[in-house]
């Protein structure tokens, strides 16, 4: 059995953003020399998201206004959470958009429908912030 | 290493449905071979899930009116995606309910809890979409 | 390929809780002797989740207050699935905070960011309920 893994850096300048991370994490496959396994990749923060969907900014729009009406950032007092902090809504966000994904890699490539794109869910952005890969095979 | 991928094809009449695929994916791990692994289910489209929980009717009907509440389907111009489309709102969707889950696999069977069962989750349907199993093991 | 797997139980007194779990997964990764691969953990039962997130009471209040508002229990009337329970709410909740995560092992460690901690999330308790632990790797 083979391991891989390698830390994606990210430095969002706004508070939320969506960012498509595919060409990286088909890099780090490439990389990894994994012809048929499992490939995890999660957000290593607990206010960011990895998710599976369109590259489409029409959608991205509307994730951005759905999840701030599931989610308000504001009146940030309205969390308990946020004493020293007012990031209590980044933490519901994510949980909806979900923490990772895992991808079936097939013949050394992922093995995806045509339309899947991976995305790093950034929601509380505006510093460094990192993305893992690892991926498990042969 | 052993590994083991097959795609599962459906075709929904309805645009909404929640359709047992516990037996097919079953039969899939039988077909592998694999013993003790971990097992990948995936929707390969967008607009759909995977996901596990209870096979009752009453719950689903539940889970389609929640849905609904949270990520309604009209007015379909309330979303920006919905230029050329009207699902919008199922990529919504399919991010509260998941579009993959992975499950253990011991002593050749899904290392299940008693009410455990897989669900294909489709938001979008009236045409051929597809699911993706993707077992490694030994 | 080494697989390990292990159940462990939980009894939560009240209907709903989250219960930090990081030790108790940190013991079976221990216990495995795998240096090198995937850990899945799961809830096995349909009304609670298995999550990574902040272990901060402030937050805990905070996801409380949000996924009551989400799903309620009450009325319980209100859901289809409460004919002879009164859970639905229970199955809702879940579906919002997974069932499940999987965390990379790299060098014998759960391979995480500085605030990520692995929570079971018990939204149906007052009863023993179990989690999965299974990792594969070398």
């Amino acid at each position: 059995m083979k391991s891989y893994q390698k830390e994606l850096w990210f430095n969002v300048p706004t508070r939320r953003a969506f960012i498509n991370i595919t060409r990286e994490v088909e890099q780090c496959l490439a990389e990894s020399g994994i012809e048929e396994g499992l490939l995890l990749c999660n957000a290593m923060h607990i206010t960011a998201s990895v998710f599976i969907n369109d590259d489409e900014s029409g959608l991205h729009h509307d994730y951005e206004q759905w999840l701030e009406r599931l989610a308000p950032h504001e009146p940030v007092n309205q969390y308990r959470h946020n004493g020293y902090e007012d990031n209590a809504d980044a933490h519901l966000k994510r949980q909806i958009m979900g923490r990772e994904v895992v991808v079936a890699v097939t013949g050394g490539k992922l093995h995806f429908g045509t339309w899947e794109q991976i995305f790093y869910g950034e929601f509380d952005g505006r510093r460094k912030k990192r993305v893992l890969v690892k991926i498990i095979g042969e």
